[in-house]
């Protein structure tokens, strides 16, 4: 394409080639990507409402649903900067170093699934598993059901998100309530790509669009396509070329332990690159902080090219425009316990 | 001043020796203790303004201030829950388990000095010894401001916060803005108790104004006073009667540790009752989780008193009456680092 595009500005002048080279680019990346949604999706079987936002809220930054009392969803998933941790990776109940790096929540709504390995299909299903994790949040169903039963507050929150259910207060609305939450409210509208998509050919820069074009060209849109610009399909890290091994470490073998095909070894869910620039380090391994650095190694790894310095940068800087309004949270106050809350056990091995 | 009530009544019709009763332990209790002002105090040399009390917030919920980018001064003083950690005692850097119960950071602003042994005269002398105490954030005055220093947006924030200094970004200017949000935004006014005192007799339920009259007449209010209704002075847990030994571990001679003078061995400020309904456990020690009984265990060990049950009912009742309005918040929105920003590590003894 990028022959094709100087070839045509041969023939014109300069100033019009340009627009027309520029218009065909932003018809071409609306092929590929889609913006940020201005109404949030439905989910099935999951209604919306304002009730339940605000209980999956409170839930998501309650320290109680943990072992510890030290630990929530926000813990990992820290909405101040950017919906991670920053961590190579995740830091758990007793300090315990996890496995993974850990994934944005912010746009999650959007993804083919959740987690790296996509093991849970979507948030519902994702959002309890971290809670009974002895590495992460450490608890138990019974501990955070317990919990959430002793405190009355927590018992009305429940009914009134739940309305006409017999029995509201259950594990299962409590995933439905916190993915109603991130369903709702992590989005990050408006990025200046998003400006671009719309037609403000002006909220890129010309090297972002420089970027933008390397990005189409070189075939990282192969994989990172769609609303998330990634999180929609599988990929092996390392399809062409292994990574240093660091990258990849042999002890996790990505989506191989969901469905325990050969094919799927090394196989993770590619990283939607949504507010990417927010959330480093990079990879399920987080060894690489610096984003060029990130676009240089998925050059090699994935489609065998050895993109010169200011390609990577060119790209690196095209990414930073997927840099979104960051969500307003007005930050939840939580019920006080009763004498029937089972107490915290930070220094119990759960 | 029971017995001189009861006296009153006996020569009057009974509802108006009851409301000059109800009157009378009105005054006295607005003898003793003072609302949370409409208006938050100032702070010498160091102007409120929204620039600073916003850098503080930043500040306040910063994870970057930590060695381990996992720790903020919002991880142990929960501005969800009353301003604490529900911890028996607080749990920083690495999983290390801290000596004392974190006190709330709810109108601290208005204690006589911070920490349970005083050993910082106000909030801006406070402010940054956690960041880098080893056994909380684990970090060092170099860190802390080779990171702030790293990121364009806290540069810039500094000098707002700050103008006219020629160099804003340093160690007591952290301190200044973080004291500056605290004393601006955490406060919890209009407390059931605070109504009482401006006149609505009904804002408190008759068993509160027992448990008030019985606070004021037992002699709790010889040490509880003041608009923290405590947190004003000094005095040594066991004045009377020393309770059991788990609730006054003998490693921590509190205020000692300040002074080196004897009568201070075992002395802890007073603790501070506002929002005490929400900040189990209690004491220094974290040991006690039911506010009846933690008031039991004050009038045994510093007023020699056996109270009733219905009597440290009727006073733990009249302490939920200091929950105030808490601090509404919008979380902030941190910014990204940079390559020059000091990366996080926890798994370094600091």
């Amino acid at each position: 394409m990028r022959l094709m595009l100087l070839l045509t500005a041969v023939g014109m002048g300069a100033a019009a080639s340009y627009a027309i080279a520029a218009e065909e680019l932003r018809q071409t990346a609306r092929e590929h990507f889609q913006p940020i949604p201005a109404e949030p999706p439905q989910l099935p079987g999951n209604p919306i409402t304002p009730d339940k936002v605000e209980l999956g809220k409170m839930l998501f930054f309650e320290p109680r649903l943990s072992e510890s009392w030290m630990l929530s969803c926000n813990a990992c998933h820290n909405l101040a900067t950017g919906g991670v941790d920053l961590q190579e990776t995740s830091i758990g109940h007793g300090w315990h170093k996890g496995p993974r790096n850990a994934p944005t929540v912010l746009n999650a709504a959007f993804n083919v699934a959740q987690f790296w390995d996509g093991r849970a299909e979507d948030l519902e299903d994702q959002a309890t598993g971290p809670m009974m994790n002895p590495g992460e949040m450490g608890s138990s169903a019974e501990r955070v059901m317990g919990t959430l039963r002793s405190i009355p507050e927590y018992r009305e929150r429940f009914k009134r998100a739940f309305p006409g259910e017999a029995d509201p207060l259950k594990l299962g609305n409590v995933a439905k309530a916190i993915a109603a939450f991130e369903t709702a409210t992590l989005l990050t509208p408006n990025a200046p790509f998003d400006r671009y998509l719309a037609g403000d050919a002006g909220a890129l820069s010309d090297r972002q669009k420089e970027g933008l074009q390397l990005f189409v060209e070189y075939g990282c849109v192969g994989c990172h396509y769609g609303t998330n610009v990634g999180g929609a399909r599988y990929a092996r890290f390392g399809e062409v070329q292994a990574p240093d091994g660091g990258l990849v470490p042999e002890t996790d073998q990505g989506r191989f332990t969901v469905t325990g095909k050969p094919e799927d070894e090394y196989v993770f869910r590619v990283a939607p690159l949504r507010n990417v620039a927010l959330t480093p380090p990079y990879f399920h391994s987080g060894q690489v902080w610096d984003l060029k650095d990130a676009v240089a190694i998925m050059g090699r790894a994935q489609l065998g090219l050895e993109l010169t310095g200011e390609e990577a940068e060119a790209i690196a800087d095209f990414l930073t425009s997927l840099t979104g309004a960051q969500p307003q949270i007005a930050y939840p106050i939580l019920p006080v316990v009763t004498g029937d809350t089972p107490l915290p056990k930070p220094f119990d091995n759960p």
